[in-house]
């Protein structure tokens, strides 16, 4: 079985993704989020790239049903109903409701790995979940990580890195692998003991430490959470 | 100390780098047939974009002091006169000789890193000659790994991480770096012991093997083998 990972959105050629399975990962927070909302009930989550166009969708859509949500900067975005936080996204406040969102690196990640015939969320939370659909499939499998502006962001790697290593275990055989898969490997092994202390020491976690989303931090490290498998499909991620 | 890593050029912001120093690596086999050129007695090398710019930039220097080399797809060039291997760049061959070179990743990474007020030019070759210029200097550092066709490549990753643990050594004190810098480092630790073993497992590692490189590989994995500090000027490198 292919297995590759990106460490950045920019590495991807979304051509090659045509007939491949591909894996969004941006632990710190935006899959985190998708996951928890979608685990709560929320029918739908839609990415979109600019606040723009999120906030016209909202409009199409129905803006009752609707909870218009993101960040910029790491902070939520005026007008907007929520922010980027995992914590928010309560069964009270999203269940049955459709998510409208657009975070700085998630949301354009997620929508470039679109052009992969399958293209699921992953995060901490699920990664047991998605580890069990990626084994039980034939395609090639390519993760990207959404990173930090466009640049190489660990707690993203770590995560990667330890759905490989869970997707090997489930299969019982070595994956063809690239060099970043394996980096990516090597790097959770060394923190598969504490994600927690991990997401704390990215760089990522610490701006949102110093933001006071403290918690976001600690809730986006608790491994295998939610046993949902989010799945874009017609621009909505739905499970 | 700020010392930050980009595992890919795409992760550069030229203007960044306009107060810094950059490094740059691309240890299969760009940096290190630099290195061991100019080692050698080569009095510069031109980097360049093309093969067309290569050949333009021979002509105008004067044809007969000047030694085309480079690869495309691992592979000479053809009418060029040499590849893109140290074991061909021996003094016989390259000393008091200007090098014109163009290869897929290296050349290109270090046009891009050009734009820093320093660009010093790294291998394991030249690994601690390399770490004692930086740690001597007071500017902020970014190492930036040339990848493999825009992407990851672990023996850059490596390369880089090993030169940080280095740096921070000599300098006796924590740097400030970024997530890629203590991925780096986590890496070379991994594989300190052996790179020549990680050099033949990476994926341009491989690929150099099958193609009948084997002794460039294991060429390029020994540490300290010249005590240079090439660097960009005017877009030639010297000693």
């Amino acid at each position: 079985m292919k297995l590759e990972v990106r460490f950045t959105p920019g590495e991807l050629v979304p051509a090659e993704l045509a007939n491949q399975t591909a894996v969004v990962i941006d632990a710190l927070r935006a899959t985190s989020t998708i996951v928890e909302a979608l685990a709560n009930g929320a029918r739908a989550v839609f990415p979109q790239g600019s606040i723009d166009e999120a906030v016209r969708l909202a409009q199409n859509l129905g803006r009752e049903n609707v909870l218009l949500c993101g960040e910029r900067r790491g902070l939520p975005i005026e007008g907007f109903d929520l922010g980027n936080s995992p914590l928010e996204v309560t069964p009270e406040r999203v269940a049955t409701k459709v998510l409208v969102m657009t975070t700085t690196n998630g949301t354009a990640t997620l929508l470039t790995a679109g052009a992969a015939r399958r293209t699921l969320v992953a995060s901490f939370l699920n990664l047991g979940a998605v580890a069990e659909a990626l084994a039980a499939g034939s395609d090639p499998v390519t993760i990207v990580c959404a990173g930090r502006e466009g640049r190489f962001a660990l707690e993203d790697a770590v995560c990667a890195g330890a759905l490989v290593l869970r997707v090997q275990e489930l299969r019982g055989e070595a994956l063809v692998t690239n060099d970043a898969a394996v980096a990516a490997m090597a790097l959770a092994r060394d923190h598969a003991a504490s994600p927690v202390q991990l997401l704390r020491e990215t760089a990522a976690g610490r701006s949102l430490i110093e933001a006071g989303f403290e918690a976001d931090v600690e809730y986006c490290a608790a491994i295998d959470r939610h046993r949902v498998v989010p799945e874009l499909r017609d621009r909505q991620i739905t499970l």
